[in-house]
């Protein structure tokens, strides 16, 4: 349970201490992780905060209806001036900037997303990252754990990183400054129920 | 564990099977409960649905970010036809239907709610109603846990609710299709952390 070294406050104002960068995990087996996270996006938005979306894991009906809210959002940010701007990068040839529309293997592309993730930690970027189904890539070994930590603790700035997914690793928990996790009490699948547009995406 | 009656597969189209009414409970003492039911909005939000947001309990910073995103995307609904309406309701002097701006007391504030609500459902006005920390309205007995039961139990056609909240009713819980528990592994106020705007707000 290490997180973030503990602040001095007697050494910090209250600004800053309200401006702590915060490494934030949305992790069980039950729904609400990504949704979590993305409504806490929307607070980050309203901030004028600068937010990096980044989509770790392929489905066919992924984070439409985010991607098309903070896509809005972004619009009017840029017409308005009202909240922030958003970016949103999705894995695999949906990595915007990945030259290539080939086929690559998913260590090859979890590297490249996260060389381009440390690229703006680096630069300062944005203010806030969502690492969506950030623990697969994890769990399955395509990045390594440590470099990953090693990178986010160097951070610099206020520079705050939400990662969801199941199965997250420990290291990632025990680095965590909060560690939520989604515990699924009852769901309609168990009894065969279809998923319903407008909730499940 | 009785939630929706199960549904007659055979008897109904996949388009049916797609829109059956949920009643969907966040609840635990962990962070996200809000932040997951807002995320689902903006799923149901990009689906062109009405949404109906409903808060029940004061707070100074409550749900700044979010009110003001939605009220965005309303907007841009408005504007350019993407997405739905998004109508917000906040308790008491919020209540923007209330005539009086007078203090009045929380049960009485909790059934004008409920009232507007329970027409609503009625009417079949939207297409999912977020109940925001709704639980404590039923948990403090300002309304029957039974006769907000039995009217959502009667409510027309495929509207969704969703309800947050700690100390959810073990009725409620029954009664409901999804139910997600979020649970506190870490947090930074544990260790006398301040409260992040963008974060908590």
């Amino acid at each position: 349970m290490q997180g973030t070294p503990p602040v001095k406050d007697e050494k910090l104002t209250t600004r800053q201490l309200r401006h702590q960068p915060r490494l934030i995990v949305n992790t069980g087996d039950g729904k609400g992780k990504s949704t979590a996270a993305f409504g806490m996006a929307l607070r980050g938005w309203n901030q004028g905060w600068s937010i990096g979306v980044y989509q770790f894991v392929k489905s066919p009906n992924w984070r439409t209806g985010e991607k098309a809210a903070f896509a809005a959002l972004n619009e009017v940010h840029e017409q308005t001036g009202q909240g922030g701007p958003v970016e949103w990068h999705a894995m695999g040839a949906g990595w915007t900037w990945l030259r290539s529309t080939k086929e690559v293997d998913h260590v090859a592309m979890s590297k490249e997303g996260w060389a381009r993730i440390s690229e703006q930690l680096a630069n300062e970027t944005h203010d806030l990252y969502v690492l969506d189904e950030f623990s697969y890539v994890l769990a399955n070994g395509w990045l390594d754990v440590d470099e990953v930590l090693e990178t986010l603790r160097n951070r610099p700035g206020t520079q705050h990183v939400v990662m969801t997914g199941r199965r997250m690793p420990q290291q990632v928990l025990d680095a965590a400054d909060l560690v939520t996790e989604m515990t699924k009490i009852k769901h309609p699948f168990d009894t065969g129920a279809k998923g319903q547009a407008g909730i499940e995406w």
